[in-house]
C-alpha cells in the first residue's frame, strides 16, 4: 500500500483525482485530499471512501501541513504556485517525493544537489503548459535529431479556450481557469524570444500587437502572443543554437487585438486602488483612462480615436458586448483597474453549466535533413467533458496522475529537480495520454 | 553648542553642507559629515575643520550608524531614499530630531504617534520637489483662501534641467542628479490626477504622450508629464474638493516625444538581463526591440515605421545624435535594457566641467473670487553656479539647511511626522531662499 497526499483540490484537480481514484485499487494506493474547502474535498471523494479520504487543511499552516506530508509516500501539490516552495522544502526535510504542475521556482534550483543526495524526485512542470508541451516537443525533437536533422526553428503555442459548440460570444473566450491569471497574463518583464538568430524583447504594452496567426483545420484561426521567456528552454531542449525559438499563448482570432485595447488604456494594471465609487458606471471606468478631452457622450468614438481604431470595427464591438460603454454600475469600490475589469469579465465569460472548454496546443518545427528543408506541425485539440472534467483539468491532471504512477512504481531513474524532458517520462506518459484520447496530429511537408 | 550629523554627502549635499558650515560659528553648530567615500567627505570639509569633521560610515552598518546618531542633536539624512526608514527608526529609539528631502515612506505614518509622544520632529519632503513645491504652493493657496477665493485648478511642474547657455544637445537635457532615476522615471503604477472633476489614470506607456506644454518667457517651451500620484496632496493642501489637480515633471520641449520612443520600444525596462554580448552594437540593441521584419540596414526607417513617426523627424534626429543607429559597442553584457541605455546616456548627457544646470518650477492656479475667474502663474528659475553648487544642490540643500536652523532654534512648534505645509515653516524658509536669490515670479490675470 502506497499513500498519496494531494494538496489542493481546486478547479484543475478533478481529472487528476479521478485518475488516482480509478487506479487506486489496482495500484494499491491510498489517497488523502487536503483542501481548505472541506465540503469540496468531501464531495470529490464521495463514493470512493475506501481508497480516498478528505481532510481540511489551510496550507499556510506549516505544522499541520508538515504532519500530513510526513505520513505519506508521495506529495502532489496543486496549490497556487507561490506556495510550492514551502511544500518543496517540507518534502526535502521529510524525505518525500513530490510532483507539481508549476514552473520550477528560481529558489528551487539551489536545492537540486540536496534533493539528489537524499535520493528524492521533485518533478515539476508536469501539467499541460508547462508539461505536455515539453513532452510532445521533446519526443519530436529527439526523433528528428536521431535522424540527423538540424533544427532551424521551433515555435510552440498553447491556449485554454472555449469549444466551438459553446462559443457564443464575440471574444471566443470563456474562463476555464483562474480569471485573475488571464487578466494579468503577460505582465512583468518583456517577453523574450529569438528569430533568425536575432534576440527579440517585447514589452507588455506591445505584446498583444505582435501576434502570430495559427490556422487549424476545422477550428478556424487563432492568434498567439509570446510567452514570458522563450529563451530559457533552448538549453534543456538541447537546441541552444537554434536560430528561431518562440513559445506563446493561443487565443481565438480577434481576441488579442481587442484585449490590446485594455492594455493600452491601462485597465489591466493591478498595483493601486482606483478612487471611483461603487456607484460609478463602466463608462466612468473607461473614461478615467481616456485623455481629458474625451466625453461620456459617444464614449466609444473617443476610445476609438484614442486607440486609432474604427469606431464601428470589431474591437469596439467586442467592448460594446461587454457593456463597457453602458450605465451598469461597477458595484464595488477600491479595486485595482485589473480587479475591476475581472469583475465584469467573470460575469460575461463564465463557462455555463452546459458549456465545454477546449485546449489547443500547436508546435511548428523547421529543420534541414539530407539537403532539404522541412516543416513539421503537430497539434493537439482536447475538449472538456463538462464543467468539472474540463479540457484544462484533463490536460493538467492526467499527466500528473500518470507521472505519479510511474514514480511510485520506480520507473523514474533520475533524481533531484526534474522536468519531463526525457523518454523515460515522455514516452509512457504521452502513450497513455493517447490511449485516453489526448493525442497529437502531425503534418509534415517539404519547404 | 549643537551638533548636526549629516548622513551622506553625495551630489545634492554640497550646498546644504556649505550652508551649515557658513552658519556654524554664528549658530554654534558642530557638523559631522558621515559618508562612505571618506575622501569626498574630507574634501568637502577641508578648511572648515574648526566646525566640521568627516567620518567614514557605511550607512548599512546599523551599529556604527546608531552610535553616531546617539552623539548628535540633529540628524540630516541625505542617504538614498530606501535607507531612510532605518535611520528614522534609530532616531525614534535614540530620541533625535531628523530632516530628510525624501517622500514620507508609507511605513513612517504608523510611527507618527510615537514620534509625537517622544516630542520629536521628523521633517520630510524638505528639498525642492518635494519641498519648495509644497511651500510655494501652500503660501499662495493660504493667501488666496484668506481672501475668500474658491480653488478651481492647481497644476504644478518641476524639472532639473540644463541652463540655456550650456544646452548644446538636441535633447535639451544633461544629468544634474541620479541618472538611474531619470531613466526609470514614471515607472510603477499609473499616474493619477483629476481634471474637471474626472479621475484620470495614465499608464506608464502613455505617460510621455500626455504632456502639458509650459511656456516660460526667455526660456522657451517645456513639456510636463504627470507625476505618480497627484491626488494624495489634495487633503494635506486643504483642497480635497478641487476639480483639477495635476503635478508633473518638466522637460525641454521635444524631450518627452523622443523619450517616448524608448518607452514604446521597452528600452527602459529594468527587470531582466539582456542576452546581447558586450560586443553588440547600439544598432543591435535597438533592433532587439523591433519586430521581426526590421533590419539593421536603414534601422532608423524600421524604427520610424514601427513607432509611426517620420524617419527624418525630430525624434529620429535625437536618437541619431545619441549614436543609437551606429556601430559603437555597448561594451558590457548582462545589463537590463534600462541600465544599458543609462550607459549611453551617461556619456552623452554628462554635465561638462563648465556646464551649468537649471531648476525650473511652475505653478498654475485657477480660482474664482468676487464673481470672477482668475489665473495665477508662479515660476521659479534657478541656475547652477558650477558643477558642485548646481541648481539641484542649491534648491534641495538650502531649504534643508534653513529648516535645520529653524528646528535647532526651537522655531518649529509641531511634533511628529511633518511636511513643510504651514506658515511657521514656509514663511521663514521661502523668505530666506528669496534673500539667497531663489525666488518665484508671479503673474496674475483675469480669465
Amino acid at each position: 500500500m502506497r499513500s498519496i497526499l494531494l494538496l489542493g483540490a481546486g478547479r484543475s484537480a478533478s481529472s487528476l483525482l479521478k485518475y488516482l481514484i480509478d487506479h487506486a485499487k489496482a495500484q494499491e494506493w491510498h489517497i488523502t485530499v487536503a483542501e481548505r474547502d472541506i465540503a469540496l474535498a468531501t464531495r470529490l471523494t464521495q463514493g470512493s471512501e475506501e481508497v480516498a479520504k478528505a481532510v481540511e487543511l489551510d496550507a499556510t499552516d506549516a505544522k499541520k501541513r508538515a504532519a500530513l506530508i510526513a505520513t505519506h509516500d508521495l506529495v502532489i501539490s496543486m496549490l497556487p504556485a507561490f506556495m510550492h516552495m514551502d511544500v518543496l522544502k517540507d518534502c526535502l526535510r521529510l524525505k518525500k517525493n513530490v510532483i507539481t504542475p508549476s514552473y520550477v521556482p528560481d529558489a528551487l534550483w539551489p536545492l537540486d544537489a540536496e534533493f539528489k543526495k537524499a535520493g528524492l524526485i521533485v518533478l515539476n512542470e508536469m501539467g499541460v503548459d508547462p508539461g505536455i508541451d515539453h513532452m510532445s516537443a521533446m519526443r519530436i525533437l529527439d526523433d528528428l535529431r536521431s535522424k540527423g536533422a538540424t533544427m532551424e526553428a521551433f515555435e510552440s503555442y498553447c491556449g485554454g479556450l472555449v469549444a466551438p459548440e459553446s462559443d457564443d460570444n464575440p471574444w471566443g473566450y470563456k474562463f476555464s481557469w483562474n480569471p485573475r491569471n488571464v487578466v494579468l497574463a503577460g505582465q512583468g518583464n518583456a517577453a523574450k524570444y529569438i528569430h533568425n538568430g536575432e534576440l527579440k524583447y517585447i514589452p507588455y504594452h506591445k505584446l498583444y500587437q505582435h501576434t502570430t496567426r495559427v490556422q487549424l483545420t476545422d477550428l478556424g484561426s487563432f492568434d498567439g502572443y509570446a510567452n514570458r521567456d522563450s529563451l530559457k528552454y533552448r538549453e534543456p531542449y538541447g537546441i541552444s543554437d537554434i536560430p528561431t525559438m518562440k513559445r506563446g499563448t493561443l487565443r481565438k482570432g480577434g481576441y488579442c487585438e481587442a484585449w490590446d485595447a485594455f492594455v493600452q488604456l491601462g485597465c489591466t494594471e493591478d498595483g493601486f486602488a482606483m478612487e471611483l465609487p461603487a456607484t460609478a458606471t463602466w463608462a466612468d471606468y473607461v473614461l478615467s483612462f481616456l485623455p481629458e478631452e474625451a466625453t461620456k457622450e459617444n464614449l466609444h468614438v473617443s476610445l476609438a480615436n484614442y486607440l486609432g481604431i474604427a469606431p464601428d470595427g470589431p474591437v469596439i464591438k467586442r467592448l460594446h458586448w461587454l457593456g463597457l460603454f453602458g450605465n451598469g454600475a461597477i458595484g464595488k469600490a477600491g479595486l485595482s483597474p485589473a480587479a475591476t475589469l475581472q469583475r465584469l469579465l467573470e460575469k460575461k465569460w463564465q463557462l455555463g453549466p452546459d458549456d465545454k472548454d477546449m485546449l489547443v496546443m500547436w508546435h511548428r518545427f523547421r529543420y534541414s535533413l539530407d539537403g532539404g528543408s522541412k516543416e513539421l506541425q503537430a497539434s493537439l485539440v482536447v475538449k472538456g467533458l463538462n464543467t468539472t472534467y474540463t479540457a484544462m483539468a484533463q490536460t493538467v491532471g492526467l499527466p500528473m496522475g500518470i507521472a505519479a504512477k510511474l514514480l511510485l512504481n520506480g520507473r523514474i531513474s533520475d533524481r533531484g529537480v526534474l522536468l519531463p524532458l526525457k523518454p523515460e517520462l515522455y514516452d509512457p506518459i504521452l502513450n497513455e495520454l493517447a490511449s485516453l484520447g489526448i493525442a497529437f496530429t502531425e503534418r509534415e511537408e517539404a519547404l
